[in-house]
């Protein structure tokens, strides 16, 4: 392959060799520095180009589609403040182990800290969030060079899909000509005419330059035998599914659950709590424990003996507060090594891959809990389903959409839950279902900005239906995400919560206090239909359940995409929480 | 004064000394764990709160106003993906010296990196942007401690508004409680009954704390001398004042002019295009150099022998050029000691006061430049000025709003102009006036994002009417920067230069290229009209000069805000350029 000019010639190597490493998308934002890498992307026939005018978004989007590959989207910017706005969704990605790839166009190193225009210093620019950094050499063919440029590429995929998978942030520094302007073989920027023939050492490889093969961490016998010889002797046990994206298989879970006989407990982004095990797996897969672990009730318990816990640290407060509490072995399952339990009662950290170690005991354990304990939670379940089924009949309250979302959604299909209440109530109303939901959020740094844009990265990177439960704020902060439907050809069902402000800070104590309305709730007042104009999508605001559940049938049903506004008053729906809360409570005791 | 716990007493002593220190306003979004900071500013009578929801938003608000006043609004956030956010803002305040202090709440030091919701690293989170960092200690009832906080207060008020100003960050750590609620005395959270006693050291001092005087850099005599021979004894001398929000002043410059007699190249952003210095001076201060200084003509005129620069590069490529290939002693003054000057060709950095230095050297020097030298600045300046009026005459352009822009506004007038085209217009069209603007842009790191936002701090700190000049892209960028508008009492004319999508790549090589409007110029087709319904503003599309000129004067002498969208075609516009350009240049020949 002959190259107009260096920059062309590192540009296409790159991306040549992603491409080869199973890239198969981008997030481009317009620029010029980084003009060598967008044409070099634009240019290969097996990429999309997901264009972005707003760096933050498109950062977004990249993470929501790797949540829901398991792969990185590259991103490209240009020089200068474009890759600082980058910086929220690196840091979401580092804390939720979500793989990204993050390509910035940097002036050459001559121009840093001279006043030159949009020259900023973008070393390091993320500190400690990138699992990996490298500031780029400047682009040369030079043999030995570009072999660097393709083994980087391979180390960026690997280090981003590691088991401590995450961000990678590669300072890509051009000069001018940065577009594929031909210059002559002799001149600086210029490549030799017999390039290939250069000593790349390429010869006999096929694919990749570098090929990565993962290993898989797996407990040697004595650790092994020690987890098992606990889950068999214990009477009690729990199995815990915390926030994850690409942990526990079902089949794991399926495979440890029917050889312990112990209650799941399945966080709604654990993408455990749905899926056809729920329903093949002998004991309950339990959703909604964030009603009823906190109960009088459940405090007469007796304590679990033993608990293993896989992915992060589980949403509900409830069931952390349990855990704490509990006076017992708490093994906790992690790839990476990580730490992922805050409360610190964790007592066996395994460094060891999900489920390999659930396959292992399998094969070793054999055993049933004690009589009525199990029963405790199926029975703790049942009440829970039946009070909020009651109360749906009755009233509406915000959990009630996330209820009805869950029950509702198409098979399979993808949902989005936004930060602040919606994930809280999804935790708590979003039943257990044997559908193939793959329930999504951004519960690494659990912000509620790019959440709009997280979410349609991950639509589209699925041909399943994509909805996405929001609330007022989020759906603010992000909106110009929405340019992502057309620009980037996703649809969605978008389900607003609007409750006019900071509805979550009416469970905090500061609800007591004279500044809560002015500076917590701090209601803006929004009319958010011209949106609908705005970005050429359908609006709706819905009065009540019935009206709400048939719009988003039909939403889900149809292309397009289409916005449901579902009003509430933040006061009342936590006050219907609280009511189911304590309904819940007494007919346990 | 009492305070009901340790978060309260340390949130509110912080909040005092800021006030004693000069601090008007503060920048906040809502979020629990800046609980205390939050209550502490907005419980101050003297703090006018502006409540932002995106904190990217908040953080060029800011800017915006310590671009206009010179003084920081400190900015408040809670942990997480919030503090990130603020990472664009950090970065221009950095580049363009603008005075900033960031507090951003944080997690005690035992939850972070335990997989604890919300807690994400961040320290040293905009790395070497900052000018002081601080990871401050927890909030504690002991005389030492809370003598080091109200220094702190003091010291980061200091840094961020020294000769190298800039942003500062302060990472607040609290534990709960963090609403004031109160705690008993005896509790690890209280504070002592008897507090005030405790030994501060606070008797006698009135005001601040700690009160900070800013000594001026003054060239000693040997240095003075150097450059006061070196333009007495030049016949041909330039003045060149680059962007900059507070240095040279007019009465500096106006000395420094009067006692050489040398021309004025006056940046936009140089505060000093505007004003009434400009009638005032003895010798042209020129704003049309950006069309005449490439041309062939100006090449043929000999150099100039010595340049005196101010402030940061200049944003005209013709006139850097021209320096740059100009063989001749170049000053540049910068009382902050950085390196300003991208080609690298200045002889002399004085690291000295700017008004300081031109006040000594008017004392030092009465000379006057060659015959004809003044001259052929005046001659051109009148020609290019001439070749403008006609055109506007006959057609419109990008460039001629930002004509009618500079000479409609009111006197006094805010000006903001946006980067990319705009700013770039208003550098070749904008011409200089003797009317009180003050004219302002991003002009650090030269972003796209948050213009909207910086140019409504800019607006919140003055009662004189705001313009702002955006571009389609710039208007997209920052749409949530419009909240403020209503939020935070802000009246501004928004001028809309729409030519649907990235004009300026017009005038890249790139343009020849077939990924150029798939990749580049990435036409959005929005249409931003319903922006008035979502925002409560009025939106007028208009169709003409007239027209728009007409509503321009409307809008400057009414309430509420407008934006005024004016369509062009980006490659129309540049033909335009190019074709006065070429008249200026023939006529000059």
């Amino acid at each position: 392959m002959s190259h107009p000019n260096v920059n062309a010639l590192w540009a296409e190597t790159l991306v040549a060799e992603l491409v080869a490493g199973g890239v198969e998308a981008v997030c481009v934002s317009p620029g010029s520095r980084s003009t060598p890498l967008t044409v070099a992307f634009a240019e290969h026939p097996d990429i999309t180009v997901f264009s972005h005018l707003d760096e933050r978004s498109s950062a977004f989007f990249a993470l929501g589609r790797a949540r829901r590959t398991g792969r990185p989207t590259p991103l490209v910017c240009t020089s200068g403040t474009a890759a600082a706005n980058f910086h929220p969704a690196v840091i979401e990605a580092d804390q939720a182990g979500v793989p990204m790839l993050v390509l910035t166009a940097d002036r050459p190193p001559e121009l840093i800290d001279s006043g030159a225009n949009q020259t900023v210093d973008q070393e390091k620019l993320y500190g400690d969030a990138v699992r990996w950094y490298r500031d780029m050499p400047e682009p040369e063919a030079e043999p030995r060079k570009v072999r660097m440029l393709r083994t980087t590429a391979a180390r960026g995929l690997a280090a981003a899909t590691a088991a401590d998978s995450g961000p990678v942030h590669l300072n890509c520094r051009f000069r001018k000509p940065l577009e594929p302007t031909p210059v002559a073989a002799d001149d600086p920027a210029g490549v030799p005419d017999d390039w290939d023939e250069h000593g790349l050492a390429a010869g006999g490889r096929d694919g990749p330059f570098v090929t990565t093969g993962h290993g898989v961490p797996t407990l040697d016998e004595s650790d092994q035998r020690h987890l098992s010889e606990r889950l068999a002797a214990a009477d009690r046990g729990l199995l815990v599914a915390g926030p994850a994206h690409d942990g526990l298989s079902a089949e794991g879970l399926r495979a440890l659950a029917d050889a312990t006989g112990f209650p799941v407990l399945a966080d709604p982004l654990s993408n455990l709590r749905f899926g056809p095990h729920v329903e093949a797996i002998e004991a309950p897969v339990c959703g909604g424990y964030d009603a009823y672990l906190g109960s009088g009730a459940a405090r007469e318990w007796p304590d679990p003996e033993v608990v293993v816990r896989f992915g992060a640290s589980p949403t509900s407060k409830p069931l952390r507060h349990y855990l704490r509490d509990a006076d017992c072995r708490q093994f906790v399952v992690d790839p990476a090594g990580t730490w992922t339990e805050a409360e610190f009662t964790a007592t066996d950290l395994l460094i060891a891959d999900e489920d390999a170690t659930g396959r292992a005991v399998a094969e070793d354990v054999e055993t049933r809990p004690a009589e009525g304990w199990t029963e405790r939670f199926a029975d703790a379940e049942a009440i829970h389903w039946s009070v909020v089924e009651d109360a749906l009949a009755d009233t509406y309250w915000e959990g009630g959409v996330l209820a009805d979302v869950t029950a509702t959604a198409p098979d399979p299909a993808t949902v989005f839950v936004s930060n602040s209440m919606p994930i809280r109530d999804m935790d708590r109303f979003g039943r257990p279902r044997r559908a193939d939901l793959t329930v999504l959020g951004n519960r690494g740094a659990s912000g509620i900005d790019g959440i709009t844009s997280t979410a349609l990265g991950a639509g589209s990177a699925t041909e399943d239906p994509l909805v996405l439960v929001t609330g007022d704020l989020a759906y603010y902060h992000d909106m110009n995400g929405l340019l992502a439907l057309g620009r980037c050809g996703v649809d969605a069902t978008i389900v607003l919560v609007n409750n006019d402000g900071g509805g979550i800070f009416h469970m905090l104590p500061i609800a007591e206090h004279e500044t809560f309305e002015s500076q917590f709730r701090t209601p803006h007042g929004l009319e958010f239909s011209p949106t609908g104009a705005l970005y050429d999508l359908s609006f709706e605001r819905v009065p009540d359940r019935a009206s709400f559940v048939a719009a988003l049938e039909d939403s889900v049903g149809s292309t397009g995409t289409r916005v449901i506004e579902v009003p509430f008053d933040a006061g009342s729906s936590h006050a219907v929480r609280d009511e189911l809360e304590a309904a819940v409570g007494s007919r346990l005791d």
